[in-house]
């Protein structure tokens, strides 16, 4: 794909982007405003840019007259990059350049962090946990009629030096024919114990030569969607994976009404058995997908939060939701698969991801292990950010955690006109520094339905930084635009007016939708304070962040840290790893020695009751500012809103 | 009760009996010969005798007039003792005294031999494998909120020194209600392991104090009948015991019909079906008459042979019965009792005794671990005796095994008038030494309807002494008595006749019945001469036998010797263990050593497959003569005969 040189005037700034990319999102990465309320449909004509050089596809609309076209004027929602352009912004007002190169933050997404298995194979953290062994038997004879099982066995001893192997009733039921099926060449899979000194399982045996085929599934069994992975323990790859909405789903939105539900009669039952069920269609599809014989699957390891994890044993949560706040257990032993009702072989161990407390489930600690932050000598700080945003600190020596209720406004709840990451969602957004007017990006480029998290994160920090919300997240009475007005006694902003949206309505930001996002990031960052004053550490002191979780690849970093979501910190030294969850029960999968180590993590991790420490609350409520009450946590951003200040005056 | 002092004349023969005792068998014990062919129903009237001194209950019947009732005269078997007695026996035709007491050889039964637990105790050798312990757990609070499942381990690891404790998924589901029932005050069910250093698993958990309850199930799996015992954990007792016939019987009488039932379409599977309805009927008897919870049931231990194992477990067991007879497997790991389909809670374990080979079974394993002949010094032999018998010769040394398929002679199969040991099965046997009219007494003091395995014995054994059968088991052609004709070519001794038994029908016992007997003992006994030189020993060297199986108990010691079934040995020195499989499987679930020697005793235990050691066939050959060809293994018997013979000339 060929890559062309964009230039925006007046303000010169340049940008490099692939052919075909869509005109108006070049400008929002490259931190040129252009009006458009839209969200990219056409409909609002606002965003009218000049094409001085080169030639862009589409942006031809009825609202562009015969002149406007001759004159090089496209819709930039509607155009696309072909080759090199230089770009004209038509400013309405005269505007200070000083003021718009201030404007200029261009996106930072955090850098996805990926498994590198070549890496992790040489530094020695591969021991595959499953192995599957060819063997040519001697076949019996009256003079050496061993049973069928010691014949094994004593062949994997004295040929394979493999001892201590145990095989269980649901193998020895197969041994005898399948011995018998290819004269005694056979494909014994062992299944290596964790720690040396302990038992290596038979756990399967098939006839002939199938060395080549030995497969594992992943799954994050999360509260809203539950995603898998089908994995070739041979190579590492990933042979097949989906996502389904976890059937819970028909019970209960959260995890709370989750609870409820299991304690109505018959309801931990049911809830058990569409999570299974959910679980069950994935390990079909992906089975189908990759076209592999499900005798070949060795394990399943699933990760999940304390309550999901619950419920897929068949554990009742219900004093997860009771002060003090106590899981039944947080560590599992292996269990059978078709125990808890998988559609897999009954030769299949589940692995259930251990968690730390009610609040930090299986989910956190399988980010941890994926991450590998564990390992590292650098101090870490993991966030999980959704409904409940889950911390974890540390390093290789000790780990924290602890588990804030941010509320749902980062996932569209309790805004609104929050929704979630989808279609028509508020996803990006710019503004003029002058007219206040809008540049609003939508996902699907239509016209717009609502807010999305990462959304509301840059409308709020933009706002911000120009000054039109205060540090309070209160809106400034004194600004000139029609979009900021006072309905019923609450103060908002129309985004997008009636007849530019989808749902017939004006989409405003409000002021109470700016108080709830205020206390979800001052949650957040409360609790990452608090849990590194309990270890006697600052927030200087991390080296590096992982964000984990759908809601970490999308949200905009910069924009975050005018906020306060984040600390301030080198942008490079963020990571995205994803779906954490699904990542550390892969490692599990192909590695033992995760599976070793996990253990030990969760014994080093301490977990902190955030209602229980005492600093919390004092934290809390000076983390309910723009960006905080102490403007010395974001140097960088002090300097900028000065430099704003002292050019204004 | 009060004890009589009973003398016979004309032989002055005295015994000490129970006051209430049935004449004619007190006549049989003390080996006085009285006719009686009808087995003691009163129809024959033969069993007259002579009340010289005393009172007897009973003994009038029409048979004998007023003058004989005068005269002193009752018949013996309808007559009970009720005092001391001097009885004379109206000897119809003059004999030697040094005949009849030539012939008198009273019965000895083989000792029981009983488990002393207190014994065992002292020895060290009860180590409990299921521990229940009372804990009153702190109840927790926002400051120590650890899950469930840690309070429950971190406070037995504290405060009752336990270490690598484990909570399957079972006990955790259940530990969150049941620890809140009675305020965190809860007994926890630990099942230790066999191996010191292995891990010990929390296998239940319940409200309150419930240390005094702890019980664990004990079952022999026969091939015909199924016998079970309830066992108290802490006291040891039997709280309850049943038997029941095998389910299995409907789909075949022997192990080789059920084998290849098997094979049929779904053959396995009702076969292991009906095998568990069966132990689950006795399992509900057992708790129903014990009165106690199912859920204070810790564990299940289970012994049957080869194939009832396999078929237990779900395991075809079709290449048992194909040469070169090889078993599946003959070590099985501690399984959940619910996966095999009994009715027991989840917690609880089935452990299943381990095989040698296809034919020594568990049950033999379970005998040798029962009878403790692992543990000493002196060498014994210990035999199970059914349709196959199967033979353990060794010490605490070492242990050689092997297994004889001696035919159903023993359970009246193969004989014209053979039947199990039921109510009108002629059990014991005398004969009058001139006249050769027979002393039949029969299970049940009824008519009788045929010979069981002991009265066979009985009967071929005293045929031999009195040169009625020579040592080829042929009838003596020059015999005047009506008792023995040929019928169809057949030689055979009228035992009863037809107007004396219940099925209309003479009751005889012909020489192909006798033939069969012959290769019956002969295989058993061939079977331990070539066990004994395979080690390089004589039945010399052997210090005790024990005899196992239903058979046993009933078997006459010394005409056993005389048949040639069991080697020439002090009677002392032949212990009865009774349900051998039983026995093995209580001490396992009273004890860890037991279930640790176990493994050890396998291992230990070398089997010989008697169809490949080229001795066998000989010895079998040389074991097909009453007693046998080599009259030097039987010097007592041999010393006997020829006195017989100097007396006869």
């Amino acid at each position: 794909m060929s890559r062309h040189k964009i230039k925006f005037l007046p303000n010169n700034t340049e940008i490099t982007v692939e052919q075909g990319e869509n005109l108006i999102r070049v400008a929002m990465e490259a931190g040129v405003h252009i009006n458009a309320s839209c969200g990219g449909e056409g409909v609002c004509g606002k965003c009218r840019v000049i094409i001085e050089d080169g030639n862009v596809e589409g942006g031809i609309t009825e609202k562009l007259s015969q002149e406007d076209l001759e004159n090089g004027y496209r819709q930039a929602c509607l155009a696309s990059v072909q080759n090199d352009l230089v770009v004209r912004i038509p400013v309405e007002s005269e505007v200070d350049t000083s003021i718009l190169n201030l404007q200029k933050t261009p996106r930072r997404k955090a850098r996805i962090w990926e498994m590198n298995l070549e890496e992790l194979k040489e530094k020695g953290l591969f021991v595959s946990p499953v192995e599957k062994k060819y063997l040519e038997l001697p076949e019996p004879t009256p003079q050496d009629n061993l049973p069928d099982v010691t014949r094994l066995v004593s062949f994997l001893k004295a040929k394979h030096d493999e001892h201590r192997l145990v095989v269980q009733l649901p193998v020895i039921r197969k041994i005898p024919d399948v011995l018998r099926k290819d004269g005694f060449k056979v494909t014994a899979t062992l299944a290596r114990p964790v720690h040396s000194g302990r038992k290596t399982h038979i756990i399967n045996i098939q006839p002939g030569d199938t060395t080549d085929r030995n497969y594992a599934i992943a799954v994050d069994v999360g509260t809203t969607t539950i995603y898998s992975q089908l994995i070739d323990l041979i190579t590492g790859d990933v042979l097949a994976s989906f996502g389904e909405y976890n059937g819970q789903i028909s019970y209960g939105e959260d995890v709370i009404s989750r609870i409820i539900y299991a304690s109505k009669p018959n309801g931990l039952q049911k809830l058990h058995e569409v999570v299974i069920a959910t679980i069950n269609k994935l390990i079909k599809k992906m089975i189908k997908r990759a076209r592999i014989d499900s005798d070949e699957i060795s394990s399943i390891t699933l990760a999940g939060n304390t309550t999901m994890t619950q419920l897929m044993l068949g554990i009742n949560p219900k004093y997860i939701r009771l002060s003090p706040y106590v899981p039944a257990s947080t560590l599992f032993s292996p269990i059978k698969a078709i125990d808890l009702g998988f559609a897999l072989e009954d030769h299949v161990t589940a692995l259930v991801y251990p968690a730390i407390s009610s609040y930090v489930g299986g989910d956190v600690v399988a980010g941890v292990m994926g991450s590998g932050m564990y390992r590292t000598e650098k101090l870490t700080l993991f966030m999980d950010i959704g409904t409940n945003a889950e911390i974890v600190i540390g390093n290789k020596d000790w780990l924290a955690c602890a588990a804030c209720s941010a509320g749902p406004a980062f996932e569209g709840g309790g805004i609104e006109f929050g929704m979630r990451a989808a279609k028509g969602a508020i996803e990006d957004f710019s503004m003029d520094p002058v007219t206040f007017e809008p540049m609003n990006i939508t996902i699907g480029n239509v016209r717009p339905k609502g807010i999305c998290g990462s959304g509301l994160i840059i409308i709020a920090a933009t706002m911000f930084e120009m000054g039109v919300i205060d540090n309070r997240s209160k809106f400034n009475r004194d600004l000139d635009t029609p979009r900021i007005r006072e309905t019923d006694g609450i103060f908002e902003y129309v985004l997008a007016w009636k007849d530019e949206s989808q749902i017939d309505r004006d989409i405003t930001l409000t002021e109470p939708d700016l108080d709830n996002l205020m206390r979800a990031k001052g949650a957040i960052y409360s609790g990452c304070m608090t849990l590194l004053e309990e270890v006697g550490l600052n927030m200087s002191d991390i080296d590096s962040i992982y964000l984990a979780g759908g809601f970490g690849s999308y949200v905009d970093l910069e924009k975050a840290m005018v906020i306060g979501l984040l600390p301030e910190i080198d942008p490079d030294r963020i990571r995205f790893i994803g779906n954490g969850s699904l990542m550390g029960a892969k490692m599990s999968s192909l590695t033992n020695r995760i599976r070793k180590d996990v253990v030990e993590v969760t014994k080093r991790m301490t977990n902190f009751e955030l209602s229980e420490t005492a600093s919390f609350m004092n934290n809390y409520v000076a983390a309910l500012f723009l960006p905080h009450t102490d403007m010395d946590q974001f140097p960088k951003l002090k300097a900028r809103l000065e430099a704003r200040r002292a050019l204004k005056q």
